[in-house]
């Protein structure tokens, strides 16, 4: 496989074992026993301070089972107890609840105009959160940008970069892991060079996992937003590029080579003078026609003068000019036959959408895309909703996919694989 | 839901549990051995006659529980044994195979011009298969035509209707299993009416699922062609009408409603004068322009004249007539828009092309589809190939959605429920 989003590692020490992964274990007693530590964790994780027959009920596990398996869990240091329930009849129930501190995560957007990070506990709290405005003009000066971040993250976390448990970095673009490289991120200048990746990942302290940003859009809105529990949902995000996060059975949906959800390359608004402008093979059709500077193309075409943003556009729409009404028309012509085409396509429950262009014309755009989209739709289309998330989306999703990760690791660490001697 | 691809279950007698579902089974050791010889009858199933030491090898259960299972499962005959291996070293070893006549599959393939039906026994082994005129003009008269096929087929051969433990019906459209009817079937007038599938279910022998006909087409190929093996793919069918069906991780991904793949109603060809025709509405304007009759309707539009079909034009382009050759690109490149769209939000490994005007045209129309969509696309397309099924497709996409489904019924009646007294 040419392309992939694959967990690269760090360069100092050994490697780290892939998520999940676990070595082989000798016997079926101590395969058992593993599971079962998993599975009480999970219940930990999951319910927060719990007591040990809460646990034993809601795993199935015996009560003997569930004290073995605490008593593991806290000695390697992956759970602790949290004083004792009381109140109610009978004896006082000691509480437990994850170890924050076993881990940490760092989740970062890497964008063209601002670079967002966070760092997380294994709770998923949220200890340290910093926007700074990101240094896209190349890749060296990107790549030093966010290893310096890193660190800084962690110094104001308290923490020892080697305490980091994992890295999760959203871009634009795919991820081809197999060169070490960005494909599809025009907008990020340097990036399509084979071992620009592989130079980063030698300086971050953690394994880490380079992803595409509106994919982690789709996890964060997953984890956090609108797609809580919605097993097949899509994130379009339209801002200075296009593009698409798909959830389907519950799961984001990559696709053979990591390109699933590359709309951009959408062939919709043919007709348009942007889509033979030059660069538009580069960004994309779509993409041309429908981000940030195609909408205020096509309000100056249609006769808008002056200096012109898309905030302007909508302002003046929202006032009523008739020919910036006709522009966020145009627009929403072009989105709904974008969604026409993935609606057609996956049958979607519902479609979020996201990025500035997205947010930023809730009412104006959003409006004129539902009136629109039915008229396109043979069967009633989902609902349209804007995110909930603004534009925190990439680093909570980000967040959500690197916690997962380390659960994983700091539990193969800790108790699948445990330090001899 | 309002629109799902529900199993159907026939009217007379009890309803049949659902595929997989099985009781609540009151003790461990009785879900412990369910579940074991479900793993020695899968086993047996998938390596064909075998002998006791090499099942337990393949599914790592001890001998004297293999031996248990393999009792147990002769005993509800569901395996037989079939001979001994002679010739090696030590003991002969006794041979087992699954027993094929504990269970029978009929699949249907309806469309407009013709129905296509087969029976096959458990193991597959197909053992009538018959094509018949479609009696398409009214619903009644194709659910009589159908009721009365499936009683043919069983007695053709040599069993009894009851014996027959599950249909699966390949339709254009989506069935709505709430409302009993199809939806975005246009192709098969009537049955969009509220109740028409239940009617035609009531009519059945058997529990009986109705599946869009290219959905089935996709795992046909998946089970028996170029999809074997391959984890996402879509299988893209141009005829009378168009659809697409989609394997994704594997498994058909169906979308929220069952609507997925419903790509004549991709936004593809606005400016052709066949979108805005009556009919375009019903029948998606993908479709208006890219189905038999609207190839014939372009090379009409272009100046070809007489009594066009879809072969005289593809004849006409083979023998160099510059405009049929025309025709034939103009269709070339509106297939090649619904792929681009595809491949952005798919990202697929491989595209496979089925359907009358799909394969007819595999030599003028691919070859152009293939020059044109690398330019089309970002990275480089996927492969794409004549389906090499030809119209056995959807046949034997039931045939093995129904196998599965028909498996776990037989089990369970025979294992996990076994009768009273």
């Amino acid at each position: 496989m040419a392309i992939g989003t694959g967990t690269g590692t760090a360069g100092g020490g050994g490697a780290a074992p892939g998520p999940g992964s676990g070595k082989p274990v000798a016997s079926t007693t101590s395969v058992l026993r593993v599971m079962n530590e998993r599975a009480v964790y999970e219940r930990i994780r999951a319910a927060g301070p719990v007591s040990r027959p809460e646990v034993a009920k809601a795993t199935g596990l015996s009560k003997p089972t569930v004290s073995l398996a605490l008593a593991d869990l806290e000695r390697t240091g992956l759970v602790r107890t949290v004083g004792q329930r009381t109140g109610g009849a009978g004896r006082a129930a000691m509480l437990y609840e994850i170890r924050p501190e076993a881990g940490y995560v760092i989740g970062v957007d890497v964008g063209r105009e601002w670079v967002r990070a966070a760092l997380c506990d294994l709770s998923g709290a949220v200890l340290v959160r910093r926007d700074v405005r990101s240094e896209a003009r190349g890749a060296a000066a990107l790549s030093d940008q966010l290893a310096a971040l890193v660190g800084e993250l962690a110094a104001e976390g308290g923490i020892a970069p080697a305490d980091v448990t994992y890295i999760v970095l959203g871009t634009p673009g795919v991820h081809d892991a197999e060169r070490h490289r960005l494909r599809l991120a025009p907008n990020l200048p340097g990036w399509e060079r084979p071992g620009v990746t592989r130079a980063l990942g030698e300086r971050l302290p953690a394994p880490f996992l380079i992803e595409n940003d509106i994919a982690l859009a789709a996890l964060g809105e997953q984890a956090h937003g609108l797609g809580a529990g919605v097993s097949d949902f899509v994130f379009l995000s339209i801002g200075t590029g296009i593009g698409m996060g798909i959830v389907l059975d519950g799961r984001l949906y990559r696709g053979a080579r990591g390109a699933a959800g590359e709309i951009a390359f959408l062939p919709v608004g043919e007709t348009d003078p942007l889509a033979r402008a030059p660069g538009a093979r580069r960004h994309g059709m779509l993409e041309s026609v429908l981000s940030a500077s195609g909408l205020v193309a096509t309000a100056r075409r249609y006769g808008m003068t002056g200096r012109l943003t898309t905030e302007r556009v909508y302002d003046a729409a929202r006032a009523g000019d008739p020919v910036a009404l006709e522009a966020v028309r145009y627009e929403a012509g072009n989105v709904c036959r974008a969604l026409a085409s993935v609606i057609a396509l996956l049958d979607p429950r519902l479609v979020v959408i996201g990025g500035g262009l997205g947010r930023g014309g809730e009412d104006v755009l959003l409006g004129a895309v539902r009136e629109r989209l039915a008229d396109m739709c043979p069967l009633d289309p989902p609902p349209v909703r804007p995110s909930a998330l603004e534009e925190e989306a990439t680093v909570l999703g980000a967040l959500a996919i690197g916690l997962s990760t380390a659960v994983d690791l700091v539990f193969d660490r800790a108790v699948a694989e445990p330090a001899v001697g």
